[in-house]
């Protein structure tokens, strides 16, 4: 059973203040406005730049609730996890677990995308998720 | 004056045993073998999966030489820098900075890429990277 990786799907960074951050993003890579979003089931706001056929996604947390809270409380600012597009979540899901990798419980990213961690003491410490997006990008 | 970037180009991940790390990321993930390339100015073995448009890149330092190996000693196994493709590396640099975010030295990376890393002082804890790919992708 194969995994199907399509590629990145998005990749997240860690930021304490979003407006700063998307406009020092805007200016130093020249890029246009991010959509805005916020993910309230996460305790987030999140600032994301389409980047080839991956997202970049700036995420804030509101709030001291929440996983991306406690990341920023423990590691500070920076990169949070790479988000790999697969065809089928389940399927890939299926085959890490397989491999002997955990995969957490599934949940809704942003507009409505299907993800699901892998856990990272199994990953030689890479932050990696799986991501089936309905959209279909 | 404009970046132009293009999309994501590869994203690193420090590893301690690249042939263990290998072989997990083709199991968990259902990839073929990985492309090998040594790094000697950066003192490290590579591994690398193309991932739609882009690479990700397990990095193993061959000695305790060099920045892989130091960040490797400092922090640990995981994420190492997110790397974006560029049109032109001069006038990518240029525009960051402009925008206030000091750029490294430009160095050769696998197969010739042309890189830059970004001050991540300045992007709110990110680890950046510009890269202009002579073989276009």
């Amino acid at each position: 059973m194969a995994a199907h990786i399509r590629g990145i799907h998005h990749i997240n960074f860690l930021v304490r203040d979003l407006d700063q951050a998307e406009l020092r993003y805007r200016e130093m890579l020249g890029l246009g406005p991010a959509l805005r979003d916020p993910l309230p089931g996460r305790g987030v706001l999140t600032a994301r730049f389409r980047l080839g056929d991956a997202w970049l996604v700036l995420v804030q947390p509101t709030g001291e609730e929440g996983e991306p809270a406690r990341l920023l409380r423990e590691h500070g600012e920076g990169f949070m996890l790479l988000s790999l597009n697969v065809a089928d979540l389940d399927e890939a899901a299926a085959n890490a677990s397989a491999a002997g990798v955990p995969v957490g419980p599934e949940r809704r990213g942003l507009e409505g995308w299907r993800v699901a961690d892998l856990d990272s003491g199994e990953t030689f410490g890479a932050q990696l998720q799986l991501c089936e997006d309905p959209n279909g990008s």
